[in-house]
C-alpha cells in the first residue's frame, strides 16, 4: 500500500522532498536488496539536513503511522536499507559534515552521511586514524557503519566499528532527541543504550551525532603474502598465528577457487591456491612481529611468503584486493547468489570452510570462500546460473546449510552485514524464542508504532510474506 | 514494608533459604552502601544453585511483586547490592563453577558467582589471562563485575570487562531464559542485548553463565615508578604518553596527598610528591616502549623513574597498591565520603584534578586523588571528621561539583561503580529527560512489575525518599 506523504513539505523544505521516479528506484535497491529482489519503492524520498528536521519527519510519521527508512549509500548488504513497506525513505546523505575534530582526546564528531574516506582524509592530517574502518570507506556512511555494525579487515587487531563509537546522538520514533554513550572512554552510568543502537538498523532511531575515537597512526606498517599448497594448511596456519598473539592489523584467508579467480581476473603468475595475506601495524618491533608469523607459516608448509613495505604492499594485496570483481566476473553466467557472511569461534574455522567445500563438491557448484578469517568471519559466495532452477535451489540449500551450521558451532548467522530482510530466518534459532521476544520488546519500547525501518530483523514478518507489521499484541 | 518471602522454600531446598539474622544483615551490606547508610535489610535470602534454580524464583516473586535483590561478593560500591526494598536477596555465590575452558578459542564458561581470581588460576595454566581483570579479583564475583560494568588498570590497554564478555545466559523478570551475544568474536545479528545486559546493574536480568573471551599471557611484564616535581607534570606526562601511543598496559596517577600518605603508611624514602606508575606488557620490544616512555617522563622533568622485571616490580608499585589502606590510615578521626569516581575526556585530566584540589583548599580539605588516569579516569577520597557537620557538608558539596563538572566537561558521573543508589541524582544530568525515560523504557520492557533491583538507578525513586517504586504510568 502507499502512504500520504505530502505532510513532508509542511515540515521539511520543497527541495528536501522527492518523489521523482529516479529518486524513489534508487532508494528501493541497495546492494544485496537490489540482487535479492527484497523491498519495495518508497512513497518520497526526505532529505533532513539537520537533527531538527529528523526529528520533524519522525515525529510527523509516527503521529500518521508511516513507515520511515532510514537510508545512507545504500551498500549494505542484507536489504537493511531498502523499504519493506512504503512510505519514506530518509535519507541521511544531506548530513554529511564533520562537526569537531579533538586530536587531544582522539575524538571526532561527525554527522551520519559523512563518507569514511573522509573521516579518513579529516583526521589523518593530525596523524591519527580510525581503526576499525571497513575497507568500503570510500563508498560507505559513519552512520551506515554504525547501524550495521560493520567491520573489517582490520577488526582482528582493532575490533569492531561499534567498539570506536564513544557518543550518539539518535532522534527515536517519537521524534525525541537522546545522547547515549559519553565523549569519555569509559562510563557506566545508567543502561548502555549506546551499543543498543549500534548494529539495531535503523529500527530504534536515527542516528544524527557520533563520536568517533580515534587512534595515533602506526608508525610503521608492512604486509604480505604467504601460499600455500592446501586450504587446510592456510586455514591451520590463520588459526596457529591469532592463538600464538601474533600482532597483525589483518589476516585474510582466500581459499583455493577465490584464489584461482584472482589469479585469473588479473594475470598474475601464482598457484591457483590458497593464500593468507596479512598486514602489521606497530611503532616498534615490527620485524621480530613479522619473523614470528613466518615460523608459522613455515611451519604449515607455505610455498612463499612476501612481505613489503607501505607502498609496495598493494601489489602483493591484489588478489585480495580485486577479489570481489575478479568472483562477478569469472563467468558471465554466474551470479553470486547472496552475501554469505557467517562467523565461528576462531577453533572452528578450518572446520566451516571445510564444510562449505564438501557440499559445493556434492553439489558440482562453484563456492569462493575467503573472509576476515582472524576473527573466525568467512564470507562464501554460492555462485549459480539464475535461469537454472535446480541450480539456484542446490546453492540456496547450500547456503542455508552453512549459515545453519555456523550456528550450531556457537557462531552467528551474520558476523558484519546485519540481519536486514536477508537473514530473519536464523534470528530465532541463534537467540532462541525467549530472546527474539525481548529484541520484540524493545523494539516496541524504542518505536511503539512500528515506523521505524518495519519489517526488518524480526521473523514473523517473513511467515506472511514479508508485509505483515509487527504487531504489538504478539 | 515487609514481604511473604515463604514461598521460597517451595521453589527451592530448605538450605538454599535463610532468614538468619546474620544473613540478612549481611545482605543489607556492600562496600559502598554500608558507609551510605544505604538500603534495607532483605526479608530472606535465597541462595540458587542452578539456572533453573534462579528461573524458579524469579518466576514466583513476579507473579507475587516480591522485589528480588541479586548479591554475590557485595564488593559494589554505590549501593548497586544493597536491597532498596525488603523482600528477596537473591545470593549466586553458590553458582560458583567453572563450566567450561576453550582455551583453542581463548573462552571460558563461567557461573556467575566464579572469583575474579579462580578464573587467572583457571587459565593460567593455558598460559591465557582474562585482560580486563579488575586489580579486586580476589574478592570479586565475574558476575559482579559484568554486572556493574567494572573495568581497572587494565583498561587502558585492554578495555573494560564487558569488552570481553561473548556470550551470556540472562534470566529475566520472568524467569524466561535468555541467551545474548554469541560464541563468535562478532555478531551483528539482531539487537545487542548483551551490551545492554552488562552494566545494568541487576535490574534487567541475573547473568547465570557468562563465556569471557582471553588472550595469551603477554611473554614480557615491566613496571615501573615515576616521581614528578609536581601534579600538573604527572597528569601532562600521562596525557602525553597515552597521545603518543606509547603502549602502556596500566598507568596510574597519585597525587602528591596520596603520595603522601602511601609514603607514611609504609614508610617509605621517597619525596611527597606526584607519582606515575606504569606497567608494560609486550611479547617483543619491551624496552624500546620503555625508553619511549622514559624519554617523555623525562621532558615533564620526572625526579626520579625505575623500572624492574616483573618479580620485583610489585616493591616499586607499593605505594599505589596499598594506597586504599593509606588512605583509611591518615588519620583515624577521618573518613572517606564516598566513592568518587568519575571520567572525563583524557585532555581534562589536568582540569579536573587541578578542579578538585582547588575545592579542597578552598574548604580545607583533604582529598587524596588517584586512579586509572590513561582513561581520564580519576578517583577522589573526600575525607572529613563524621561528626562535624560543616565538614561533612563542605565535603559533599566539593564531591557532588567535581561530578558535576565531569559531566560538563563531557564526561562521566561514574567511570566503572555504576549508579546504584548513590548515584542516580546525576543520572538525568547526564544522559537528559529523553534518555532516562528512554532506559526507564527498557527497564519495563525488561521487568514489567519493577520486581528486579527495584530502587536503583533511576531518579525519581530519590525525590520520594527513595522508597518510591518506578511507576509504568510515569
Amino acid at each position: 500500500m502507499s502512504y500520504d506523504c505530502s505532510f513532508l513539505t509542511d515540515v521539511l523544505d520543497e527541495e528536501q522532498v522527492s518523489v521523482g521516479e529516479s529518486d524513489l528506484d534508487s532508494h528501493a535497491a541497495d546492494w544485496g536488496g537490489q540482487e535479492a529482489g527484497l523491498g519495495v519503492r518508497p512513497d518520497a524520498v526526505a532529505y533532513p539536513e539537520s537533527t531538527d528536521d529528523v526529528a520533524a519527519v519522525l515525529s510527523a510519521a509516527d503521529e500518521r503511522g508511516v513507515p520511515v527508512t532510514p537510508y545512507a549509500a545504500g551498500t549494505s548488504m542484507e536489504g537493511n536499507a531498502v523499504p519493506a513497506f512504503e512510505g519514506i525513505s530518509l535519507d541521511v546523505t544531506r548530513m554529511n559534515e564533520v562537526l569537531a575534530v579533538r586530536p587531544d582526546d582522539f575524538q571526532i564528531d561527525v554527522q551520519p552521511g559523512v563518507m569514511g574516506s573522509k573521516v579518513d582524509e579529516t583526521v589523518e592530517r593530525h596523524g591519527l586514524f580510525f581503526p576499525p574502518m571497513p575497507s568500503s570507506a570510500n563508498i560507505s556512511t559513519i552512520g551506515g557503519m554504525i547501524v550495521n555494525d560493520a567491520s573489517g579487515q582490520k577488526t582482528v587487531k582493532y575490533g569492531e566499528v561499534g567498539d570506536w563509537v564513544l557518543e550518539l546522538e539518535v532522534v527515536t520514533a517519537e521524534g525525541e532527541v537522546l545522547t547515549c554513550g559519553s565523549k569519555a572512554v569509559k562510563t557506566s552510568a545508567g543502561y548502555n543504550l549506546k551499543d543498543l543502537l549500534v548494529g539495531s538498523e535503523g529500527t530504534l532511531g536515527v542516528v544524527t551525532r557520533a563520536t568517533l575515537e580515534l587512534e595515533g597512526l602506526p608508525e610503521q606498517i608492512r604486509g604480505g603474502r604467504a601460499v600455500f599448497p592446501s586450504l587446510e594448511d592456510a586455514a591451520e596456519a590463520v588459526y596457529d598465528a591469532v592463538s600464538s598473539g601474533v600482532d597483525v592489523a589483518k589476516i585474510e584467508l582466500v581459499d583455493e577457487v577465490a584464489g584461482m579467480m584472482a589469479n585469473d581476473y588479473l594475470g598474475l603468475d601464482l598457484p591457483d591456491s590458497a593464500m593468507i595475506f596479512v598486514e602489521f601495524h606497530r611503532n616498534h618491533g615490527i620485524d621480530e612481529e613479522i619473523e614470528f608469523f613466518r615460523t608459522i607459516v613455515e611451519s604449515h608448509d607455505a610455498v612463499s611468503f612476501e612481505m613489503a613495505g607501505e607502498e609496495e604492499m598493494d601489489a602483493l594485496w591484489q588478489a585480495r584486493t580485486e577479489l570481489a570483481f575478479a568472483i562477478q566476473s569469472y563467468d558471465p553466467d554466474l551470479k553470486p547468489l547472496h552475501p554469505g557472511d557467517i562467523t565461528v569461534p576462531i577453533s572452528k574455522l578450518p572446520e566451516i570452510i571445510g564444510y562449505a567445500k564438501d557440499l559445493a563438491d556434492e553439489r558440482d557448484l562453484v563456492v569462493p570462500c575467503f573472509g576476515h578469517a582472524g576473527d573466525g568471519n568467512v564470507h562464501y559466495s554460492v555462485l549459480v546460473d539464475p535461469d537454472d532452477e535446480a541450480m539456484v535451489e542446490a546453492g540456496e540449500e547450500l547456503y542455508d546449510k552453512v549459515v545453519r551450521r555456523a550456528i550450531e558451532m556457537g557462531g552467528t548467522a551474520t558476523g558484519e552485514h546485519g540481519i536486514g530482510m536477508g537473514k530473519r530466518q536464523y534470528l530465532e534459532l541463534e537467540h532462541g524464542e525467549a530472546g527474539v521476544e525481548m529484541m520484540r520488546r524493545v523494539k516496541r519500547a524504542f518505536d511503539p508504532n512500528d515506523i521505524l525501518n518495519p519489517g526488518k530483523m524480526f521473523p514473523e514478518t517473513m511467515e506472511e510474506g514479508g508485509r505483515v507489521r509487527l504487531d504489538a499484541d504478539d
